[in-house]
C-alpha cells in the first residue's frame, strides 16, 4: 500500500514544541479578551460556494479549496461536464461548497442566521483555520489560523477603542514591545484624493499606489500615478497633502517616541481637517482623535498610536476607521481590521454596523517560536520508570502514586524502564522533565 | 446578491453559550491530559486522498468530503473526464485530497513523518475537526470535533493504563459519575471463536453479529448465527461460552455494584481462561486482568471497569486490548479505544505499537448543554453603559477604568446606553452582566 508520509502540498504538522506555544497563546487569546466582554462563536470550515465567491472575499476568492459535490449530484454535474465539455461553468458546476478562507465572510453569515439568539452589540471571538491555496512559501502554508475579534451592531468608536486596547493588552501579555497602531480612515483617504481632484472611480487605483508609499516613498508614489496616466496637477496636489503631514519621511509619524505619537497624531489629524475643509465630515476626525487619545490613556502595553495617512488595507468592503499593527521585530504587518458596515447588510438586507480585528496568530507563534518563548509555569515534570512485567499489585500502587501526584498538577509520564536507562532519562530531559523515580519488581515501595 | 444564511447541510454554527461550554471542556482536557504527559500535536484538516482511501478507515471512507484539484492540473482531469466518459475513475481523478474523517489516520501518517523529531514513546494529544457526509440527521453532523489520546512506541500494557485513566480522570472533573469502562481485548473474541470451532474468515461476519448482543440478547445472536448457515453445534458452542460468562443477561457484569466490578471481571477472565485453555495465550488474559486492578486502583472518579466479553468495536485495525465508555445517562458509548499495532507499519514498513482512546468531545457537550452545566469560575462581570457622544477626555477616563477592572481579571463590557436602558439591562442581565454603571457626558466621574 502506498501510504504518503508528508502532510498535502503547503500544509504542515506541527509539532509538540510549537503546539505548547500555540496552546498557550490561545489559552492566553480567550482569557484577555473575554474580560473585554468578547464570546466565542464557531463556524463550519465548509462554506456555500455562492457566499464564498460573492465577490467579498477579493483575491482570496482565487485561492479557494473547493469541495466536491456527493452522490448523485456529483453524478449529475459530470454527466454536464462530458455533454458541455471542460469549460469554467461545468467545473463549477461539480463543487457545491468550499474551505473558507477568511473568519469575516463566515461571520456575516453567522450574525444574520442567528441574530435573534445573540445580544447586540455583539462582541465575538472567532479562532479557527482557514485555507486559501496560494503559492507554497516560506513561512506561508495554504491551512493556517485566524484569530478575530468583531463587534457587530455598534455605530460609535466605542467598537474600534474596545477592538484596539482588547488587541494591544494580549500583545503586551504575549511580552511584545514597541509596536505601532498605523490608524486611518477610509474616509480620510478618499476625502484626500477628492480634494486633489481624483475621480471616484479612480480612488481604488490611486490607493493601491498609495499603498506602496513605505516601501517607493514619496518619489515612488509619485512616479507610478503620473505613469498610470493621471494629471500632473491631481499628482502634485496629492503628494503635496502627504509630504506636509509625512515630511517626505515614508515612515510618517513613526519616527517620533512612542510616547508622542499620539499627540503628534492628533496634531495631523487638525492639519488634515484644516487643509481638507469641506472635503471632510468634522465628526471623521474628531472620531479618529478620540480613538487615539482613548487607547493612549488606557493601554496596558508599551506600544505607540499613530495617525497615517498612507495606510490604506487592501479590502475594499472597509467604510470607516482603518488600523494595522506594525512590529519592527518582524518587519511587517502582524494583524489590521477595521470598520465594515455594509457587508452583514449583504445577507440581510438592513445595514448593520461592524468592525473588526484580526491578529496574525501564525506570525506572532512564529516571532515566539523565534525568540526561544518560554511558555510559563508548565509546573513540574516527573518521569516514572518502570521495570517490565511489573506484578499487578505492584502495577496498582504506582499508578496510584502518579495520581496523587498528577492531582496536584505534577506532571506525571510513566514509562518502561528502557535497557539504555541513561540514554532514555537524557532524551526525557530534553523534554523538560526533572525528576526520575525508578520502581523495581523486586524491590518495596 | 443571493447569499445564503443557513450552514451548509449537516455543519452547524456554534452558539456562545454552547461554545462557552467547549471553550470550558477543551481547556480541561488539555490541563487534564498534561499531567499524564500528553503532548498535543496538530495535523492538517486537508489529507492525500491516496492515504483516507487506504482501507484504514473502513465505512467512514465512503464518507469523504473530496477537495477537487486545482489549476491545471483540474483543467487535465476535466478533460480527461469529458474523453473517458462520466465513469467512476474520471470522476476520482478530479480530486487529489478530502477532508479527514477522523484524526487516527493523519496520525499514523504524522508519526511516521516526523518519528525523528518525537519522543519514544510518544504521548499525542489530538483535538481537531474531522468531517464525514453522513447522512443528515438529530444531534450527528457532518463536522464535529474529535479528541484522541494516543500512545505511539509503547509495547506493555502501561499505555492501556495511562489512556484508560487519563480519560476517566478527565470525566471525573467533567461531573460524569455512574459510567462504566467496557474492556476486551481481540485476541480473547478470537480464541473464543477459535474454540468454538469457527473458521479465521468468519470472524468478522460472526463478531459483527456478536456486536448487537445488548440489542438482541442471546437468543437474537442465536438465531441470526444460525440464519447465517453456521453449524448448530459451533453456534451452541460458542454461545455457551458467553452464557457462562454473562449469565445470560446482556448487560453481563454491569448489572453488579461498580466497586464490585474489577473483582467479578479478574473472576471471570480466568474463567475465560480455564475454559479456552491452549486457544488463549497467557498473557493476554493476565494483562487483562493487570489493566483492570490497575485502573481499579488508582481510579480518580466514581466509575466501575469491566470485562466485557461481547465487547467488539467496529473498526477491524485493533489488535489487542479494546475498550468503550457506556454510560447510562447518555445511553451508548460516549468513547473509546484500543490497541493498533499494524496500522503505523503500512506507512513505514516497520511495525510500531499504538494503543488509543477517543471521547465523544460532541456527545460529551450535549450533555453538558443538556444538564444546564454551569461553567465555574466565569468570574464577575460588570457593565460600563456610557452616553452617546462622550468627549474625548472622559472617554479616556473610562477606558483607563475599565483596564484597571480588566486587569484584575473582571469581565468589563463598555457600550453606549440605549434609548430603553432598563431593556438593555435586561438582556445583559440575561448574559450574567450583574452589575452596571453608567457614564453621562454632564457629570463628573
Amino acid at each position: 500500500m502506498a501510504m504518503k508520509k508528508k502532510p498535502v502540498t503547503g500544509m504542515k504538522d506541527i509539532l509538540p514544541r510549537e503546539m505548547e506555544i500555540r496552546d498557550y497563546a490561545i489559552g492566553l487569546i480567550k482569557e484577555t479578551y473575554k474580560t473585554f466582554g468578547f464570546t466565542s462563536v464557531e463556524t463550519p470550515a465548509v462554506e456555500h460556494i455562492e457566499n464564498l465567491s460573492s465577490n467579498q472575499g477579493g483575491e482570496n476568492e482565487k485561492l479557494i479549496f473547493k469541495v466536491m459535490k456527493r452522490g448523485d449530484k456529483l453524478t449529475a454535474a459530470a454527466s454536464k461536464l462530458v455533454e458541455a465539455g471542460a469549460d469554467r461553468d461545468a467545473i463549477g458546476g461539480l463543487s457545491d461548497s468550499g474551505l473558507r478562507y477568511d473568519l469575516t465572510l463566515p461571520l456575516s453569515r453567522y450574525y444574520s442566521n442567528n441574530a435573534n439568539d445573540l445580544p447586540s452589540p455583539f462582541k465575538a471571538l472567532q479562532m479557527g483555520n482557514v485555507w486559501r491555496a496560494d503559492k507554497p512559501q516560506r513561512g506561508r502554508f495554504r491551512q493556517f489560523m485566524q484569530c478575530d475579534i468583531d463587534i457587530l451592531g455598534e455605530q460609535s468608536i466605542i467598537a474600534e477603542i474596545e477592538l484596539i486596547l482588547a488587541t494591544t493588552t494580549l500583545l503586551g501579555k504575549l511580552d511584545f514591545k514597541n509596536f505601532t497602531i498605523r490608524i486611518n480612515d477610509r474616509r480620510i483617504l478618499k476625502a484626500m484624493a477628492a480634494y486633489s481632484g481624483f475621480a471616484e472611480e479612480d480612488y481604488d487605483t490611486v490607493f493601491i499606489i498609495l499603498d506602496k508609499m513605505d516601501k517607493i516613498g514619496l518619489d515612488g508614489v509619485k512616479e507610478e500615478l503620473l505613469k498610470e496616466g493621471y494629471a500632473a496637477d491631481k499628482v502634485e496636489k496629492y503628494l503635496g497633502l502627504y509630504e506636509k503631514l509625512v515630511g517626505g519621511d515614508a515612515e510618517g509619524a513613526s519616527v517620533v517616541a512612542a510616547s508622542e505619537k499620539a499627540n503628534v497624531s492628533i496634531e495631523n489629524i487638525k492639519l488634515v481637517k484644516d487643509t481638507l475643509g469641506d472635503f471632510l465630515d468634522d465628526e471623521v476626525s474628531e472620531n479618529l482623535s478620540t480613538i487615539i487619545s482613548s487607547v493612549e490613556g488606557a493601554k496596558a502595553a508599551d506600544f505607540g498610536i499613530s495617525f497615517d495617512p498612507t495606510l490604506v488595507r487592501g479590502m475594499s468592503y472597509y467604510t470607516g476607521p482603518i488600523f494595522e499593527i506594525s512590529m519592527d521585530e518582524y518587519g511587517g504587518s502582524v494583524g489590521g481590521g477595521g470598520r465594515y458596515d455594509e457587508m452583514i447588510g449583504k445577507f440581510t438586507g438592513q445595514p448593520t454596523p461592524a468592525v473588526g480585528f484580526s491578529i496574525g496568530f501564525e506570525r506572532i507563534v512564529m516571532l515566539l517560536l523565534e525568540s526561544n518563548f518560554q511558555v510559563p509555569g508548565t509546573g513540574e515534570r516527573k518521569a516514572y520508570l518502570i521495570e517490565k512485567n511489573m506484578p499487578a499489585d505492584k502495577m496498582q500502587k504506582i499508578m496510584a502514586l502518579a495520581k496523587e501526584e498528577r492531582d496536584k498538577g505534577v506532571i506525571v509520564n510513566v514509562s518502561i524502564m528502557k535497557k539504555n536507562k541513561k540514554f532514555q532519562k537524557e532524551k526525557m530531559q530534553e523534554e523538560g522533565y526533572t525528576e526520575f523515580v525508578e520502581f523495581f519488581a523486586d524491590r518495596d515501595f
